[in-house]
């Protein structure tokens, strides 16, 4: 196995495991669900936006269900965030946390995947910020909540952006590592700013942004 | 490219566009979204629908992804319609009509496509009509609706109908154009008239139709 | 046609209808549905696990399509619940059991299917589970409910132990008619005697199960 694909697997494993504790604890949190329930909505969190990608890109089955680790980095994480969920729930911050490094790791790792699987630059990025988004849209689908990607301060972008960072250094035929490490960070940065900013693209003209709902 | 290819684009951009004014409409209305947000749900709406059809058919990846006519009419009917939500949001008309439109146009060329691919009739006119409530039913789980294909005056039905002029007119040996167009209008028709009408299907025996909720 | 595979027809018939039925009174029950929203719903709970499970192995177009019984025992089974529907819907009693049928008959054919497709032992454990609660899960999103598998007693594990039996006995080298049986058979039974007696799988440490929401 060449370092290039250590590397891939590496913070694919690592976003898979921020997703999954993102998502157990969402489960906690909002919807309050047993153990089953809480490791199912992680690894269906950590898990989603790869099958969504691996459905469109036709890689059937998708690579979770070849490669066990996937499944058992998901379940870990799953159970890890139940067993820490008194520790954790009462703080937002690390479901915020988890969810803005998966988000980062996923872009990355998701983009590198299309271009392997012979996508075009713009299906890379697409694809890269689908893969990024899709679990947490499933999750917030299956909890009930208006998706993060539609309705949250800046999310898709950064999604965009660390996929477009990765596709942009492959066509100049940089290495994979550095662009990879850059594009996550960028995209992990600018979404937890956006966050702390409370930052939010522009709102419908005529509508006041303040507008108290 | 044939007439009968260009034909069938026109109308698949047509209905693309329709979708994504649609969506992104009701994005602004229901939601209150950002331009992220309402751009991403007009996508959505305009392109989930021939997504799911193409997965469906093993017809990977979708055409969405191969060809970015689809991708830029859809992100355009957003952006138009973020534009112009000011002057059509207070109006509930536009959203209607986008959507029968989106509804007939896909019915047909849902349809086409299906066949031309090597599906059978019946498997033609389910995937047609697939093609044409699908984005709208994304649409709906994400800004938790009940999605109008369950719930609302007749849609799926008119799909169907659309569908099924142009199985029909193929099995019979007919062109493309002529049948595509009757069956997008007669499934326009239908929709419209029964929103106008309020018409319903039959509800369940024992349950008075006009009882209050 | 074998026995074997007569067998596996006739079962996975028979969870089609009993999902349909299921789907179709949920749909009476809980969202006051026409006859086009009920038999849709009806459908789409009997045929989604079916579909999720062949689009993840990349077995389409999904066998759905390519095997009309399916839909006309899909379509039947809605009809026959909104024909009943007076009967029926007063008891939550049926809902509960057809449920519970699809789910262990699902589990088994499910799994059965995927080693059939050349899956290892893991995955089609995963899948036949997914198999059972795919389209129980489609269901709950579409009228707004927060999913079974998620929120409900024991639902993930029953399917779990009933596709567990089917792959066992397979790399045993048993037959196939048994297995399925008695795996099925085990599913209906953990899941019926876990709603009866309420148990739950554990809930998150620091939090009191009894807990008044």
């Amino acid at each position: 196995m060449s370092t290039t694909a250590v590397t891939a697997l590496v913070l694919d494993l690592a976003g898979t495991f921020a997703f999954a504790l993102n998502g157990a604890l969402t489960a906690v949190r909002v919807a309050r669900l047993d153990i089953v329930g809480v490791v199912t909505l992680g690894m269906i969190t950590a898990l989603g936006g790869g099958i969504l990608r691996d459905v469109l890109l036709g890689a059937l089955p998708p690579a979770t269900f070849s490669d066990w680790r996937y499944l058992v980095v998901a379940a870990v994480g799953g159970l890890v965030a139940f067993g820490l969920s008194r520790q954790l729930e009462r703080l937002a911050t690390p479901i915020t946390v988890f969810d803005a490094l998966g988000l980062g790791l996923f872009a990355v790792t998701g983009a590198s995947r299309a271009l392997a699987l012979g996508a075009g630059a713009g299906q890379a990025v697409l694809l890269g910020a689908l893969t990024a988004v899709g679990g947490g849209t499933l999750r917030d689908v299956l909890v009930r909540r208006v998706p993060t990607v539609l309705s949250s301060e800046l999310y898709a972008i950064p999604a965009l952006l660390g996929a477009g960072v990765v596709v942009v250094a492959d066509r100049l035929g940089a290495g994979a590592l550095v662009p990879s490490l850059v594009g996550a960070a960028l995209c992990i940065a600018v979404r937890l700013v956006g966050v702390r900013l409370r930052l939010e693209a522009p709102h419908p003209p005529g509508r006041p942004d303040a507008d108290p709902e």
